[in-house]
Order: C-alpha cells, then sequence, then structure tokens
C-alpha cells in the first residue's frame, strides 16, 4: 500500500500520550519509521534513547526538549534534532495537547531506557 | 543545533516548488533528511528517484502519486510511501497549493532522472 489515509489508521496509547504509526516496517520500509503523537498538558515520553538518528517535527503545542543535560523549551513550527543513542525526553508544557511527528532512521524502532533496558512500545514500529 | 525554528531558515525554490530543508547533513545527520515543501496549483515534481527510502506526509492540498505506472490521488492527511529506487511524481491538482513533508532515509539525498541522470537541486540536503 502507497497510499495511507491516516484517519484509518489504528491508534494506541501510553499514559498521556497517544500514538499512530503512519509508516514503518509494515509497509516494507527498513531505514525509516515515521510516528504522530498527540502528549497532554503535563504529560511527556521517559527518558530513553535509539539507535538511530531521530528528527521530531512539532506541528502545535509546546514543551520541552531534555537532551545532554539541558533543557531547550520549544513551540509549535519547530524542529528538533536527536542524534543517535542520545538519552532524550520530551514534555508537553501546554495548555493544550503537542502534537508531533517523530521521525527515525531504523524501521522497526528499538527504544530503550537510559540504563540499557529495552522499553515495550504498544504500537507497531 | 537541536532545536531549529523553521520559519528562519532558507527558502529555495524550483518552477512551482518552493522547498525549506528542515533537517539534513548540516544538522549532522547521516540517514535521515527532511524536506517541507509547497507545489502550486498545477505545479509537481519531475519524474524522479532516489537511492534511499521515502514517506511523504501530506499536510494540505490534494494531488496525485504517479508511481509504477500507477496514478494514486490523494488528499490532506495522508501518508505515501516511496520504495527505494522507483520512479515517482507527485503532482499537486487542486485548487491550493499542496503542502507535504518529503522524509528521507538518506544525508545528503541524491536525486536521478529515470534514466539515472542526476539532478541537481537549489536547496541543501
Amino acid at each position: 500500500m502507497n497510499v495511507i489515509q491516516n484517519s484509518k489508521l489504528p491508534r494506541a496509547t501510553l499514559p498521556g500520550l497517544e500514538n499512530v504509526t503512519l509508516a514503518g516496517s509494515r509497509n516494507g520500509l527498513k531505514n525509516l519509521s515515521v510516528w504522530r503523537n498527540l502528549i497532554a498538558p503535563g504529560g511527556g515520553t521517559p527518558p530513553h534513547r535509539h539507535d538511530c538518528e531521530e528528527v521530531v517535527l512539532i506541528l502545535s503545542g509546546c514543551g520541552e526538549l531534555h537532551l545532554a543535560g539541558e533543557v531547550h523549551g520549544f513551540g509549535a513550527d519547530t524542529t528538533l534534532v536527536v542524534p543517535r543513542n542520545a538519552t532524550h525526553q520530551i514534555v508537553s508544557t501546554g495548555d493544550t495537547p503537542l502534537e508531533l511527528i517523530g521521525i527515525f532512521s531504523a524501521s522497526p524502532v528499538e527504544v530503550f531506557f537510559p540504563d540499557g533496558q529495552p522499553i515495550e512500545l504498544p504500537w507497531p514500529t
């Protein structure tokens, strides 16, 4: 399938976070995964890392990127670049949900806690 | 730079098409490039291919994906998956500009005409 209606894709949740996998290994991809996340106000990802490059497009809302001991605030229409294996965390700090596109240079995407423990995700990657 | 204000990034154009490179080799990436394109009504890319995987997120407008001898119409909130080295063309068929995010599993991104001739782009990849 080369043309995908996003509205028909399954949604999966973690506390305060909703994910739709827009493209990934289920589409035959080996080197790209694209997720859309909606993070509720006050919600966020845990600190984590991936053994691949990551780019995050902030569509709406605002938040913080915690990376390499620094905190970077951001608003909508912003691009975040997360180096391979850099521990990072994204937190939604506004009054409205933070909507973002997460882009990864691998498929499937493996997610690890900072100590290397794998994180099981409830969605296909 | 890990947090990029998209509005401050340079814009480059081809006839009927405006590009902003949101992330790529200038950000230290080797396996990801992300572009935002605005394609005027009636405009489009030439038929071309890349030696990498590509995912296209359609944000607004409507158009056609020409791929492997087939034409796939699409509207907003759609995801397109283009296999490595598949010749493809994206055409803007609506009355308003087609806005899309092009995502590639390489940086820099090389672009070729179907016969293998390289296409020079006026923007950084």
